[in-house]
């Protein structure tokens, strides 16, 4: 997905978020924000946003000295998500369909937005987004939450790779990768995390953490961005992407950078945002389960 | 008042909205971007937001040619705010405090925004303001809603100045100052507007158009930008400033513009952003009648 010109704002929004979560001061802010200023006339919007994004972060570590501000917001998360687990695996369980159910939370999950909301109760959030999370569903068009194609590859495939987003949301990963293993126990899946810490996305000390290596082989895609750019990430990871019979791909930056890219991918993602939404032709917050148009075209 | 850093992200977007309203090619808007980026560095916070978007402006009068891009927008509001006047009128006429619904509704009307929302029903939504208005204003902060002053004052001045703001919005001023003038047979009423089309800002043809000039001498304050930077007004303007015994300034861009000026000014507007709210200590869309803290040191 290439950048639309409404991201340019978002660009400076999430640089002045980031920028205050190294608690730096006014005046080094400024100075970070003039020098995104500066590199927005050479920025093509050719290039997906998550690009943008990660050469916004270089300029904060650099300016900061700071490599992970928001490390703080992500121990929040996990030990908020690791209180509710409990719980959250029992609604799977007690499921009359467990994929799917596991699908929908892993989906809704992207939602949950810490540092925007400390006091979140997420216990009663998850049974709430669970019973609303249907209406953010386009049942009638079955291209924006494709089920049914989602869980026939699952059946007919070997090797799948995953890859995840969000820091607390990867707690839902597991979950969904022990429900598609109970589905399919001939599947072997590996979990890819970003290289670095960037934004809140996860890293792999964050998989190991969290027990997904138990289920899946755990790596690093070598993606510094908070996204998936093919040509930047490491050999071992495009060599799994390139032969995987199925991809999961979780989250919106995954999802910019990797929805013009020909594989047979599924797109887990909450439409956060209305340029998402304008290019996915879906409404703001629906829940979708996309599969990559040309996934077909690779099999 | 100063520039915040959260107002950069918004110069974008108020840049990527005009724009886009003068109907230029996605190309164009880039590059007027681009130049607004490179405006960033040297732009101080010591100035005020509409400093800034005034320079924004400059930019895309001079690179698209079109010196009105809200035209059709403020045609909508005019012929919009005409269809329910008399409605407006008569709840004024109606009222208990014929004065102070008057100043309640022309703060209101400050959020009806027609460019967002071309559906709206004015004439349900003028109604609703009015029963939801009291909610929003904060009766036990009386600084924050300060109407015995202002109408102390009113009863007091002989010569006042009204600041007007948004075009559709200034139906309501011409109704309270024909209350401020009921109440106050004696006040001389100066209704100062932009000097050219800034965004939807009222000029002195709109003025004159709803009749404001019937009631009060209308000027051109000089004002290019939109908000009032007295020394970039014109000498009648700051003549007639100096010398009022009170000031009415309207909308968000007068406030922005006037807060940091020592004069006996009423700052009557509409909370629409989060900085003006942090910077005025309320809420967001709450409606202030807000007396400039040295408006007594200069009586």
């Amino acid at each position: 997905m290439k950048t639309y010109l409404d991201c340019i704002p978002c660009f400076f929004k999430q640089c002045l978020q980031v920028s205050r979560a190294t608690k730096c001061s006014v005046i080094l802010q400024k100075e970070i924000l003039d020098e995104v200023s500066e590199l927005i006339p050479g920025f093509s919007l050719n290039h997906t946003p998550p690009e943008m994004a990660g050469a916004i972060l270089n300029i904060i570590r650099e300016k900061t000295g700071q490599e992970d501000p928001y490390d703080d917001i992500k121990e929040i998360s996990r030990n908020r998500v690791r209180n509710v687990l409990p719980k959250v695996e029992d609604m799977v369980k007690q499921s009359e369909a467990p994929l799917l159910t596991a699908v929908k939370l892993t989906i809704a999950a992207n939602i949950i937005d810490y540092g925007a909301n400390g006091e979140l109760d997420l216990g009663s959030e998850l049974i709430s987004l669970l019973m609303v999370e249907d209406s953010k569903i386009k049942k009638e068009r079955e291209e924006l939450f494709n089920f049914n194609s989602f869980s026939n590859k699952l059946m007919n495939s070997h090797n799948i790779l995953y890859i995840g987003d969000n820091v607390g949301e990867h707690f839902f990963d597991r979950i969904l990768i022990e429900e598609m293993k109970r589905a399919n126990p001939k599947i072997s899946v590996t979990y890819a995390t970003r290289d670095r810490p960037v934004l809140n996305d996860i890293t792999l000390s964050d998989a190991i953490d969290a027990g997904i290596d138990k289920h899946a082989k755990a790596i690093s895609s070598g993606s510094q961005l908070p996204g998936t750019v093919l040509n930047l990430c490491n050999k071992e990871f495009t060599d799994i992407f390139n032969s995987a019979d199925m991809i999961i791909s979780k989250g919106q930056g995954n999802y910019e950078t990797l929805s013009d890219v020909s594989a047979p991918i599924f797109f887990l993602l909450m439409a956060k945002c209305p340029v998402i939404a304008e290019h996915a032709c879906c409404d703001l917050k629906d829940i979708l389960l996309i599969e990559c148009q040309d996934s077909t075209l690779s099999q």
